[in-house]
Protein backbone atom coordinates (compact mmCIF):
# COMPACT_ATOMS: atom_id res chain seq x y z
CA UNK A 1 0.00 0.00 0.00
CA UNK A 2 1.22 3.69 -0.84
CA UNK A 3 1.85 5.86 2.09
CA UNK A 4 -0.25 8.24 0.22
CA UNK A 5 -3.95 6.81 -1.36
CA UNK A 6 -5.10 8.58 -4.20
CA UNK A 7 -8.30 10.12 -3.17
CA UNK A 8 -8.05 8.40 0.19
CA UNK A 9 -9.16 11.53 1.94
CA UNK A 10 -12.60 11.46 0.04
CA UNK A 11 -12.91 8.05 0.34
CA UNK A 12 -12.61 7.92 3.96
CA UNK A 13 -15.16 11.41 4.00
CA UNK A 14 -17.61 9.51 2.46
CA UNK A 15 -17.76 6.30 4.73
CA UNK A 16 -17.77 8.55 7.58
CA UNK A 17 -20.64 10.44 6.06
CA UNK A 18 -22.89 7.40 4.87
CA UNK A 19 -21.90 5.82 8.80
CA UNK A 20 -22.60 8.48 10.46
CA UNK A 21 -26.00 9.14 8.82
CA UNK A 22 -26.83 4.97 9.10
CA UNK A 23 -25.83 4.59 13.01
CA UNK A 24 -25.38 7.97 14.42
CA UNK A 25 -22.63 9.40 14.68
CA UNK A 26 -21.74 8.83 18.65
CA UNK A 27 -21.92 4.81 17.45
CA UNK A 28 -19.61 4.97 14.50
CA UNK A 29 -15.77 4.15 15.07
CA UNK A 30 -12.63 4.86 13.20
CA UNK A 31 -11.96 1.12 12.35
CA UNK A 32 -15.95 0.88 10.82
CA UNK A 33 -14.76 3.77 8.80
CA UNK A 34 -11.58 2.72 7.27
CA UNK A 35 -12.85 -0.86 6.68
CA UNK A 36 -15.72 0.88 4.91
CA UNK A 37 -13.24 3.20 3.01
CA UNK A 38 -10.88 -0.20 2.46
CA UNK A 39 -8.36 1.60 4.12
CA UNK A 40 -6.11 1.07 7.05
CA UNK A 41 -6.83 3.42 10.57
CA UNK A 42 -3.18 4.80 10.18
CA UNK A 43 -4.06 6.48 6.91
CA UNK A 44 -7.09 7.81 8.59
CA UNK A 45 -5.00 9.34 11.01
CA UNK A 46 -3.00 11.11 8.46
CA UNK A 47 -5.45 12.78 7.09
CA UNK A 48 -7.84 13.56 10.41
CA UNK A 49 -7.00 13.99 14.17
CA UNK A 50 -10.37 12.26 15.11
CA UNK A 51 -13.95 11.46 13.73
CA UNK A 52 -15.07 14.54 14.96
CA UNK A 53 -12.92 16.11 12.16
CA UNK A 54 -14.15 14.61 9.05
CA UNK A 55 -17.40 16.63 9.48
CA UNK A 56 -15.14 19.84 9.73
CA UNK A 57 -12.59 19.24 7.05
CA UNK A 58 -13.69 20.76 4.12
CA UNK A 59 -14.21 24.25 6.60
CA UNK A 60 -10.62 23.70 7.21
CA UNK A 61 -9.65 26.31 4.45
CA UNK A 62 -11.90 29.58 5.45
CA UNK A 63 -9.73 31.05 7.74
CA UNK A 64 -6.64 31.31 5.64
CA UNK A 65 -9.41 31.70 2.47
CA UNK A 66 -10.31 34.68 4.83
CA UNK A 67 -7.18 35.99 5.94
CA UNK A 68 -5.80 36.02 2.59
CA UNK A 69 -8.31 37.97 1.65
CA UNK A 70 -8.74 40.39 4.30
CA UNK A 71 -4.58 41.28 3.59
CA UNK A 72 -5.45 41.76 -0.41
CA UNK A 73 -7.96 44.33 0.06
CA UNK A 74 -6.98 47.39 -1.24
CA UNK A 75 -5.63 49.68 2.25
CA UNK A 76 -8.49 51.97 2.15
CA UNK A 77 -11.65 49.63 1.93
CA UNK A 78 -13.78 50.42 4.88
CA UNK A 79 -14.09 47.57 7.26
CA UNK A 80 -17.49 46.93 6.71
CA UNK A 81 -17.08 46.51 2.66
CA UNK A 82 -14.42 44.34 4.00
CA UNK A 83 -16.83 42.31 5.86
CA UNK A 84 -19.38 42.47 3.12
CA UNK A 85 -16.48 41.03 0.59
CA UNK A 86 -15.51 38.20 3.10
CA UNK A 87 -18.82 37.05 3.18
CA UNK A 88 -19.53 36.73 0.08
CA UNK A 89 -16.57 34.82 -0.71
CA UNK A 90 -17.23 32.98 2.28
CA UNK A 91 -20.65 31.81 1.25
CA UNK A 92 -20.47 31.32 -2.61
CA UNK A 93 -17.13 29.22 -2.35
CA UNK A 94 -17.24 26.98 0.80
CA UNK A 95 -21.05 26.98 2.08
CA UNK A 96 -22.92 27.46 -0.76
CA UNK A 97 -22.02 23.87 -2.76
CA UNK A 98 -22.56 22.07 0.41
CA UNK A 99 -26.28 23.00 1.05
CA UNK A 100 -27.27 18.78 1.51
CA UNK A 101 -23.77 18.49 3.45
CA UNK A 102 -24.52 21.22 6.11
CA UNK A 103 -27.82 20.07 6.69
CA UNK A 104 -26.44 16.65 7.58
CA UNK A 105 -23.59 18.05 10.12
CA UNK A 106 -25.90 20.33 11.63
CA UNK A 107 -28.21 17.15 12.61
CA UNK A 108 -24.97 15.34 13.87
CA UNK A 109 -24.21 18.34 16.11
CA UNK A 110 -27.27 18.01 17.51
CA UNK A 111 -26.85 14.55 18.99
CA UNK A 112 -23.67 15.10 20.17
CA UNK A 113 -22.20 17.22 22.70
CA UNK A 114 -18.58 16.74 21.77
CA UNK A 115 -19.65 18.36 18.22
CA UNK A 116 -20.98 21.18 20.01
CA UNK A 117 -18.04 21.77 21.60
CA UNK A 118 -16.22 21.39 18.19
CA UNK A 119 -18.54 23.68 16.95
CA UNK A 120 -17.72 26.32 19.60
CA UNK A 121 -13.95 25.90 18.61
CA UNK A 122 -14.40 26.52 15.00
CA UNK A 123 -16.48 29.50 15.60
CA UNK A 124 -13.81 31.19 18.08
CA UNK A 125 -11.22 29.90 15.59
CA UNK A 126 -12.91 32.01 12.59
CA UNK A 127 -13.53 34.76 14.79
CA UNK A 128 -9.73 35.00 15.86
CA UNK A 129 -8.36 35.04 12.17
CA UNK A 130 -11.04 37.65 11.15
CA UNK A 131 -9.65 39.82 14.46
CA UNK A 132 -6.19 39.18 13.51
CA UNK A 133 -7.01 40.36 9.60
CA UNK A 134 -8.46 44.16 11.15
CA UNK A 135 -5.11 43.82 13.41
CA UNK A 136 -3.11 43.54 9.98
CA UNK A 137 -5.45 46.26 8.51
CA UNK A 138 -4.09 48.44 11.45
CA UNK A 139 -7.87 48.41 13.17
CA UNK A 140 -7.00 49.29 16.82
CA UNK A 141 -7.72 45.79 19.24
CA UNK A 142 -11.36 46.47 20.80
CA UNK A 143 -12.43 46.96 17.42
CA UNK A 144 -11.29 44.33 15.56
CA UNK A 145 -12.38 41.69 18.51
CA UNK A 146 -16.21 43.99 17.22
CA UNK A 147 -16.02 43.14 13.63
CA UNK A 148 -14.80 40.18 13.71
CA UNK A 149 -17.58 38.41 16.68
CA UNK A 150 -19.91 40.11 14.27
CA UNK A 151 -18.84 38.70 11.37
CA UNK A 152 -19.01 35.60 12.69
CA UNK A 153 -22.73 36.12 13.84
CA UNK A 154 -23.51 37.32 10.71
CA UNK A 155 -22.15 34.40 9.14
CA UNK A 156 -23.89 32.00 11.81
CA UNK A 157 -27.26 33.74 11.81
CA UNK A 158 -27.50 33.65 8.10
CA UNK A 159 -26.56 29.96 7.61
CA UNK A 160 -28.77 28.63 9.77
CA UNK A 161 -31.53 30.50 7.96
CA UNK A 162 -30.72 29.67 4.84
CA UNK A 163 -30.32 25.46 5.72
CA UNK A 164 -33.74 25.72 7.24
CA UNK A 165 -35.28 27.31 4.33
CA UNK A 166 -36.73 25.47 1.10
CA UNK A 167 -35.95 27.95 -1.42
CA UNK A 168 -33.29 28.86 -3.80
CA UNK A 169 -31.95 32.22 -2.48
CA UNK A 170 -28.86 32.27 -1.83
CA UNK A 171 -26.70 32.23 1.04
CA UNK A 172 -24.89 35.62 0.30
CA UNK A 173 -28.59 37.22 -0.09
CA UNK A 174 -29.62 36.35 3.30
CA UNK A 175 -26.13 37.44 4.64
CA UNK A 176 -26.87 40.55 3.89
CA UNK A 177 -30.61 40.41 4.90
CA UNK A 178 -29.00 39.79 8.00
CA UNK A 179 -26.70 42.75 8.31
CA UNK A 180 -29.63 44.88 7.14
CA UNK A 181 -31.74 43.66 10.07
CA UNK A 182 -28.48 44.24 12.38
CA UNK A 183 -27.91 47.79 11.63
CA UNK A 184 -31.86 48.77 11.50
CA UNK A 185 -32.30 46.91 15.26
CA UNK A 186 -29.14 49.05 16.83
CA UNK A 187 -30.75 52.24 15.39
CA UNK B 1 -20.87 18.07 60.83
CA UNK B 2 -24.14 19.83 59.48
CA UNK B 3 -25.45 18.95 56.08
CA UNK B 4 -24.66 22.47 54.50
CA UNK B 5 -22.46 24.26 56.21
CA UNK B 6 -22.72 28.31 56.61
CA UNK B 7 -20.76 30.12 54.13
CA UNK B 8 -19.03 26.67 53.00
CA UNK B 9 -19.25 28.05 49.42
CA UNK B 10 -17.35 30.97 50.39
CA UNK B 11 -14.88 29.35 52.08
CA UNK B 12 -14.35 27.00 49.07
CA UNK B 13 -14.33 29.44 46.42
CA UNK B 14 -11.66 31.68 48.96
CA UNK B 15 -9.57 28.35 49.52
CA UNK B 16 -9.47 27.91 45.43
CA UNK B 17 -8.99 31.24 44.44
CA UNK B 18 -5.62 31.40 46.51
CA UNK B 19 -4.58 28.08 45.49
CA UNK B 20 -4.91 28.90 41.88
CA UNK B 21 -3.13 31.72 42.60
CA UNK B 22 -0.14 29.93 44.53
CA UNK B 23 0.26 26.78 42.09
CA UNK B 24 -1.89 27.56 39.29
CA UNK B 25 -5.03 25.66 37.98
CA UNK B 26 -3.99 22.72 36.74
CA UNK B 27 -1.91 22.05 39.60
CA UNK B 28 -4.86 22.69 42.25
CA UNK B 29 -6.70 19.27 42.78
CA UNK B 30 -10.34 19.07 44.60
CA UNK B 31 -9.01 17.76 48.01
CA UNK B 32 -6.46 20.39 48.38
CA UNK B 33 -9.02 22.85 48.08
CA UNK B 34 -11.46 21.21 50.91
CA UNK B 35 -8.18 20.43 52.68
CA UNK B 36 -7.27 24.00 52.86
CA UNK B 37 -11.29 25.49 53.69
CA UNK B 38 -11.54 22.56 56.49
CA UNK B 39 -14.15 21.15 54.68
CA UNK B 40 -14.97 17.42 53.17
CA UNK B 41 -15.28 17.21 49.03
CA UNK B 42 -18.62 15.83 49.63
CA UNK B 43 -19.42 19.50 50.69
CA UNK B 44 -17.36 20.52 47.84
CA UNK B 45 -19.53 18.53 45.26
CA UNK B 46 -22.83 19.41 47.13
CA UNK B 47 -21.80 23.35 45.71
CA UNK B 48 -19.62 22.92 42.61
CA UNK B 49 -19.90 20.37 39.76
CA UNK B 50 -15.88 20.35 39.32
CA UNK B 51 -13.20 22.88 40.41
CA UNK B 52 -13.35 25.15 36.86
CA UNK B 53 -17.55 25.49 38.60
CA UNK B 54 -15.77 27.61 41.35
CA UNK B 55 -14.48 30.11 38.89
CA UNK B 56 -17.62 30.46 37.34
CA UNK B 57 -20.38 30.43 40.27
CA UNK B 58 -20.16 34.13 40.98
CA UNK B 59 -21.79 34.55 37.14
CA UNK B 60 -24.09 31.45 37.75
CA UNK B 61 -27.05 33.63 37.77
CA UNK B 62 -26.81 35.68 35.41
CA UNK B 63 -28.54 33.90 32.88
CA UNK B 64 -31.78 33.89 34.93
CA UNK B 65 -31.05 37.80 35.77
CA UNK B 66 -30.86 38.60 32.33
CA UNK B 67 -34.51 36.34 31.87
CA UNK B 68 -36.36 38.58 34.31
CA UNK B 69 -35.17 41.21 33.16
CA UNK B 70 -36.14 40.70 29.72
CA UNK B 71 -39.84 39.44 30.78
CA UNK B 72 -40.49 42.76 32.81
CA UNK B 73 -39.76 44.91 30.12
CA UNK B 74 -42.45 46.54 28.91
CA UNK B 75 -43.81 44.80 25.51
CA UNK B 76 -43.80 48.08 23.72
CA UNK B 77 -40.00 48.34 24.10
CA UNK B 78 -37.95 48.18 21.21
CA UNK B 79 -35.00 45.38 21.35
CA UNK B 80 -32.39 47.79 21.40
CA UNK B 81 -33.79 49.59 24.71
CA UNK B 82 -34.11 46.09 25.79
CA UNK B 83 -30.72 44.70 25.03
CA UNK B 84 -29.11 48.06 27.22
CA UNK B 85 -31.01 47.89 29.70
CA UNK B 86 -30.17 44.27 30.17
CA UNK B 87 -26.42 45.14 29.73
CA UNK B 88 -26.63 48.16 32.56
CA UNK B 89 -27.74 45.37 34.44
CA UNK B 90 -25.37 42.96 34.03
CA UNK B 91 -22.24 45.48 34.03
CA UNK B 92 -23.84 47.02 37.51
CA UNK B 93 -24.81 43.77 39.56
CA UNK B 94 -22.39 41.21 39.14
CA UNK B 95 -19.65 42.30 37.10
CA UNK B 96 -18.75 45.91 38.19
CA UNK B 97 -17.97 45.02 41.85
CA UNK B 98 -15.59 41.51 40.79
CA UNK B 99 -13.00 43.65 38.84
CA UNK B 100 -10.16 42.08 40.42
CA UNK B 101 -11.85 38.90 40.82
CA UNK B 102 -12.23 38.41 36.59
CA UNK B 103 -9.24 39.75 35.98
CA UNK B 104 -7.54 37.13 38.03
CA UNK B 105 -9.81 34.59 36.30
CA UNK B 106 -8.97 35.81 32.76
CA UNK B 107 -5.50 35.22 33.53
CA UNK B 108 -6.06 31.54 34.57
CA UNK B 109 -8.66 31.03 31.83
CA UNK B 110 -5.31 31.91 29.59
CA UNK B 111 -3.24 28.91 31.16
CA UNK B 112 -5.58 26.26 30.56
CA UNK B 113 -7.65 24.96 27.50
CA UNK B 114 -10.30 23.08 29.64
CA UNK B 115 -11.11 26.89 31.20
CA UNK B 116 -11.27 28.26 27.64
CA UNK B 117 -14.09 25.80 26.83
CA UNK B 118 -15.96 26.01 29.92
CA UNK B 119 -15.80 30.07 28.89
CA UNK B 120 -16.99 29.16 25.28
CA UNK B 121 -19.65 27.47 26.79
CA UNK B 122 -20.63 30.00 29.26
CA UNK B 123 -20.51 32.47 26.48
CA UNK B 124 -23.03 30.27 24.51
CA UNK B 125 -25.47 29.53 27.54
CA UNK B 126 -25.49 33.43 27.98
CA UNK B 127 -26.46 33.56 24.42
CA UNK B 128 -29.00 31.46 24.54
CA UNK B 129 -31.02 32.99 27.74
CA UNK B 130 -31.26 36.37 25.62
CA UNK B 131 -32.28 34.38 22.71
CA UNK B 132 -34.93 32.87 24.65
CA UNK B 133 -35.90 35.95 26.28
CA UNK B 134 -36.40 37.51 22.79
CA UNK B 135 -38.08 34.85 21.13
CA UNK B 136 -40.59 35.37 24.51
CA UNK B 137 -41.45 39.12 23.54
CA UNK B 138 -41.90 37.61 19.73
CA UNK B 139 -39.37 38.66 17.71
CA UNK B 140 -38.89 35.97 15.13
CA UNK B 141 -35.94 33.24 15.26
CA UNK B 142 -33.44 34.74 12.94
CA UNK B 143 -33.63 38.38 14.55
CA UNK B 144 -33.34 37.00 18.21
CA UNK B 145 -30.17 34.91 17.35
CA UNK B 146 -28.57 37.66 15.65
CA UNK B 147 -29.81 40.52 19.22
CA UNK B 148 -28.55 37.33 21.41
CA UNK B 149 -25.49 36.68 20.07
CA UNK B 150 -24.72 41.13 19.40
CA UNK B 151 -25.43 41.60 22.90
CA UNK B 152 -22.90 38.66 24.02
CA UNK B 153 -20.02 40.24 22.05
CA UNK B 154 -20.97 43.77 23.21
CA UNK B 155 -20.04 42.64 26.83
CA UNK B 156 -17.09 40.79 26.16
CA UNK B 157 -15.89 42.97 23.75
CA UNK B 158 -16.85 46.12 26.64
CA UNK B 159 -15.41 43.40 29.66
CA UNK B 160 -12.13 42.52 27.71
CA UNK B 161 -11.39 46.54 27.42
CA UNK B 162 -12.41 47.03 30.79
CA UNK B 163 -10.24 44.19 32.71
CA UNK B 164 -7.59 46.16 30.62
CA UNK B 165 -7.68 49.49 31.42
CA UNK B 166 -6.55 51.13 34.86
CA UNK B 167 -8.84 53.83 35.14
CA UNK B 168 -12.08 54.19 36.47
CA UNK B 169 -14.29 54.62 33.57
CA UNK B 170 -17.21 52.07 34.07
CA UNK B 171 -18.34 48.65 32.44
CA UNK B 172 -21.33 50.46 31.45
CA UNK B 173 -19.59 53.29 29.98
CA UNK B 174 -17.54 51.31 27.85
CA UNK B 175 -20.38 48.75 26.36
CA UNK B 176 -22.13 51.92 25.55
CA UNK B 177 -19.42 53.23 23.60
CA UNK B 178 -18.90 49.78 22.01
CA UNK B 179 -22.45 49.58 20.85
CA UNK B 180 -21.83 53.27 19.13
CA UNK B 181 -18.37 51.95 17.35
CA UNK B 182 -20.58 49.22 16.23
CA UNK B 183 -23.28 51.00 14.93
CA UNK B 184 -20.70 53.27 13.06
CA UNK B 185 -19.04 50.49 11.91
CA UNK B 186 -22.23 49.00 10.10
CA UNK B 187 -23.18 52.53 8.34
Amino acid sequence: MSRWQPGARERLQQAAHELFAEQGFAATTVPEITARAGLTTRTFFRHFADKREVLYADDAEVPAMIATMMSEAPPAAQPLAVIVEGLRTVAETPFEPRRAALRARRELVRTDVGLQERDLHKRAALSEAIREGFLARGIDTARASLLAETSVTLINVALTEWLDRDDDRSLYDIILETLATLRSSLN
